[in-house]
């Protein structure tokens, strides 16, 4: 049986910090495609792909779980009714790829984790779901070590630059340009983004591309 | 054999964007910290450590090679007298551990590489250092991708988070403060660094420690 692989997502105006650059409906666009790249990451690895949505949401060949209430209830309620694996994974880590999804799921402890950069968490492998709960925000990579060691659970870090690298603000568009063989990536670029070269150092702009 | 792992280093006024939080002599003795950091992970993985430094230098038990050209012109020079394997890897790269190195050592390709965050390049592995030119500055990982095809080698990006993170800015500390096992992290903290929460977001500040 395949390893369920729970994606949160935020379908309306999501990536407000990306504001400055993309407008709401591109914002959605772009969610939705970096979510698309997290889908075949996670399904290249063997798992079933579920979406955890703040709202109504339908993905094509997906199936949704919808919980309006925020990050931590929603997760915690479902590892409660989850006894067996269970993979927790941001939809805004879009160079997630399935080699480093198997190196979560090959740990050989019982729960395998991959920091977001500021401290945050990315990915959460739990061999048993229900001996663990999640306190996302804030330094949360450090609270889960925490609840792992409270929890007597063993934890390995993932060392995944991959997964590491969350979406979040202007200047994270260049990993994606970079490193992006996804949608999301590919998305930018129709939208005229590319990477800027200023006193070598390395920048994202928008090239306006609706002019003739 | 063991293979060298090359370390350039500037010792004199290095990481000036850092100049906000540390003052010279403070940011002297952090990167001589990170760069010990580095070279106990790639002794650690059995490399041999060479300090590459602009300028007169010394560190204790570590070969030291001088060159006071730019960071291409001196590596390149060496690369040209190196027929057998070498390691490359930048020094402010302090969150590095030796199993991280090792799978840089351990690749089947004729090269291994792992990007900085922003672009960069922080590690090249070669198993044949005179068959390759390195191409620092600016988008250098894109860069030494190009130069491999070209050069006729094949060339594996490792994902590593913990060789991805150079630390160059204030923000970059918070890596540190928080993934950092080393000297490096510890000489922060007692400056009195600490990482701060404020509205959910991780951030670094320095407390003052010299008051009574």
């Amino acid at each position: 049986m395949s390893v369920p692989a729970l994606i949160p997502f935020k379908p309306t105006n999501p990536k407000t910090r990306l504001s400055c650059v993309l407008d709401q409906p591109e914002r959605e666009k772009f969610a939705r495609l970096m979510l698309c790249d997290v889908i075949t990451a996670v399904t290249g690895a063997g798992c079933e792909p579920v979406i955890l949505a703040t709202e109504p949401f339908s993905f094509e060949g997906v199936r949704v779980v919808q919980d309006p209430r925020g990050l931590n209830e929603s997760i915690n309620a479902y590892l409660e009714r989850t006894s067996g694996p269970l993979l927790i994974i941001m939809a805004d880590t879009p160079l997630v790829r399935a080699a480093a999804v198997r190196r979560l799921l090959s740990t050989p402890s019982d729960m395998a984790i991959v920091p977001g950069r500021g401290g945050g968490t990315n990915a959460i492998y739990l061999s048993c779901a229900d001996r663990f709960r999640v306190s996302y925000y804030g330094a949360s990579f450090q609270k889960h070590l925490a609840i792992a060691a409270e929890c007597g659970l063993s934890c390995e870090v993932i060392d995944s630059f991959l997964i590491h690298t969350d979406i979040d603000e202007k200047e994270d568009l260049v990993e994606l340009l970079i490193h992006g063989t996804g949608r999301s990536s590919g998305f930018l670029k129709e939208l005229g983004f590319a990477i800027t070269i200023e006193k070598g150092r390395v920048g994202v702009d928008r090239l306006r591309t609706d002019t003739p």
